[in-house]
């Protein structure tokens, strides 16, 4: 018998890896914050004898969500103004909030928020790109939670710094402070084609081969995008981050809704993968990701709520089952993205994107021990035939019950552990008044 | 000072009409079922004394939700298939399983199961479509639901009836038993326009004119069912319906993902009713309903979740986010379907479609206390600066707490008051076990 840490036996278990299976009565055992072994119940018990051990009954153990794009901190922007076209979205609502609000305060209450959401819908990891990337990281690791921070860099000032080489100074810097803390990594974000002039892209490029890390970055959102950089610079984004040397497995493409088939041939040789945000890009009515035909071109694909001003939530089950759906429409094909793939891109995919696979995404020995724990004894996922298939299409975040990152057990039977919720919801109704009456004033 | 029997307040009241309004800190005035008065709470305190008060705090009540296409008793096939093309899903699991369990008890112990769930998600009236529409009705009735049951006819036989003629005799027979039930109406509900016969559907106008009630029916689902038409008939569906007299205000024709410009006009002009059942039309890849192309026709459209089989919940709240979503998406129209609208859909726009315009569907004086009550306190709906936007775009529906029908509590705190829970789950799980084993063994 081996003393271990943890013990955590769940009806269902998905590893993920291998594709497609789901253990019955099994258990993962847990030391040091790493996954030892995933094995039957009865063999557990004459195997280990653990300091804890979680019985969690009818529930369903997967591996923790990955969120692969997002801005956290926008989520004191949540439902800021809805219902309008992107333009008046962007120039009369969020980019005036954000030149009024963003600052280290902003930017700490509302990762607070995003990163308690987040952890009580199943979430384990989160990619995040926006400013003070610092102070972010500081909330995500006090409360437990990994995260991957954006080294933002965009042509025009902002509260963050001042030009292209003062962003990529503060990333180099950056990067610094979080090597070596367990939780956080880095990837650069240049924000996107339109709004990062080829000399800086360059340098991206090359201290991201350098650093070794990956390159988050909004990529054919729209189709004005694609328009206005032909206009500018007489080719698609695509083409021309191509020229500039930034399609490589290293680069992590958001949104992605305007694809031709050449170019889906060139990503999946060029092995850059892709984040797809469903919500944000039907509310923004920014057009479809053609995920079905992404994934037969086997393009590696990641699963992202985007910030939760256009969305409006952080709710990364609710966002599986939309992109499930939402892939069967676009394809015209309802066995396209299959629920064991629709979780494996809100898993593994994301853990991939972001160059963490030998790290996270599955439950598999070796690996951290990053995990949700889903209660599938709800009458709303009753009579269940196929636990997957229920998970992604009948399942709502109120089931999550358990949530562990590196071992450590961030929510524990739908409550918080490593966050003051109360005091969370506190800052956040302050930060609502100040917030609401600058912009009704100024509406 | 008059007495009445129950003043509910709350934070916030959206009356549904007038269009586009919030009501902060008021009442509704309940009396004998039915809404008495809503006015500022301040001033009902000093108009009615009440037998009971409810005061919901944090919460928004809006008028109860009504799923207008729906098959209840299907719930017992939640998940049962999922992700396969449409033929092989029906010919070789849904049609099997109907063909060997649709019974009485089967119908039962399914409608328990739905009602359950849709009275937990805020739905206060449903409209199905399904076999045995008695004992559905029986169900709904005895938990205080109120329902449209579908009169359903079909050209082959089934457990319920054997030809055309028996299934009319079989709708009238119905109709008559639910005469004088407040909460059971009744609507035709022939089941699509390839799978009735022009004989039997000129009956079902006659008939449907006679006694003053609407036609239910699956109408321009897929484009597979225009092409069969227009080979076996000379023309698409819709146009076969006018012809036989059915394109009038007393179709709720649902699904209508093939449209063209000119059917729009059509049905616009003829007053018909679309039922958009978007995460059905997702998951069965069946095609887009154009949202926003009818709403700017005037066509009056309502929601619904269709069958647990093809969704695989019957969460309105679930399916009116996904409603908002998509219709931006499909549009490529960001202000496409704004969250009043889409609340409208959900409520006042099945009301419409059912004929029960003056009974449910808004809250004001004379209408039937039908009522859901969301609680917005929650942190995933924080910051809150539009309630409306919040309810549509990131509330779900673990946060409805109370659900009044007729004025009768249903749901109080999240809990059933007319349905024992535990006893549906038991049931549920009995039904799993014979409905997977026999799937099992034909597969």
């Amino acid at each position: 018998m081996h003393a271990i840490d943890t013990l955590i036996t769940a009806r269902w278990i998905v590893p993920v890896v291998p594709t497609g299976v789901v253990l019955e009565r099994h258990a993962v055992a847990v030391h040091n914050g790493r996954i030892l072994a995933v094995l039957p119940v009865t063999e557990a018990e004459t195997t280990y004898t653990p300091a804890q051990r979680h019985d969690l009954g009818e529930h369903l153990l997967i591996p923790g969500l990955v969120n692969a794009h997002g801005h956290a901190s926008m989520a004191l922007l949540r439902g800021i103004a809805d219902d309008l076209a992107l333009m008046d979205w962007l120039q009369n609502h969020i980019w005036p909030a954000e030149g009024r609000w963003v600052s280290p305060p902003f930017i700490r209450d509302g990762a607070e928020l995003a990163v308690a959401e987040m952890i009580r819908c199943g979430t384990t990891c989160f990619n995040d790109m926006y400013f003070y990337a610092d102070e972010v990281a500081r909330v995500a690791s006090s409360a437990g939670m990994r995260g991957v921070m954006g080294l933002i860099v965009i042509d025009f000032p902002t509260a963050w710094a001042q030009n292209a080489d003062d962003y990529l100074h503060k990333a180099l810097t950056l990067y610094e402070q979080f090597k070596g803390n367990p939780l956080i990594t880095a990837a650069f974000a240049p924000h996107a084609p339109y709004t990062v002039s080829d000399g800086p892209l360059e340098k991206v490029a090359m201290y991201a081969e350098e650093l070794d890390i990956p390159i988050h970055m909004h990529v054919h959102e729209t189709a004005f995008e694609c328009l206005q950089s032909e206009e500018r610079f007489g080719m698609r984004p695509l083409a021309r981050l191509d020229a500039l040397g930034l399609l490589t497995p290293r680069l992590l493409a958001v949104h992605m809704t305007q694809l031709t088939d050449a170019e889906i041939a060139r990503i999946a040789q060029a092995g850059v993968h892709v984040a797809h945000c469903p919500e944000s890009n039907l509310k923004l009515a920014s057009g479809f990701c053609p995920v079905a035909k992404l994934q037969a071109a086997e393009v590696n694909l990641c699963l992202g709520t985007d910030g939760a001003a256009s969305n409006n939530d952080l709710d990364m089950l609710g966002e599986l089952r939309s992109a499930a759906l939402l892939a069967k429409g676009v394809a015209g094909d309802p066995t396209a993205m299959p629920a064991h793939a629709a979780l494996e891109m809100a898993t593994l995919g994301g853990a991939r994107a972001l160059g963490l696979e030998r790290e996270i995404g599955s439950i598999e020995p070796g690996k951290a021990a990053d995990l949700a724990a889903i209660d599938m004894s709800a009458l709303t996922s009753q009579p269940l035939y196929n636990p997957v298939s229920q998970l992604v299409y009948a399942t709502g975040r109120e089931q999550v019950s358990d949530v562990w990152v590196a071992g450590k057990r961030l929510l524990k039977s739908g409550q918080l552990t490593t966050l003051d919720e109360q005091a969370i919801l506190t800052r956040t109704h302050a930060w609502r008044e100040k917030i609401q009456a600058a912009d009704q004033q100024a509406h």
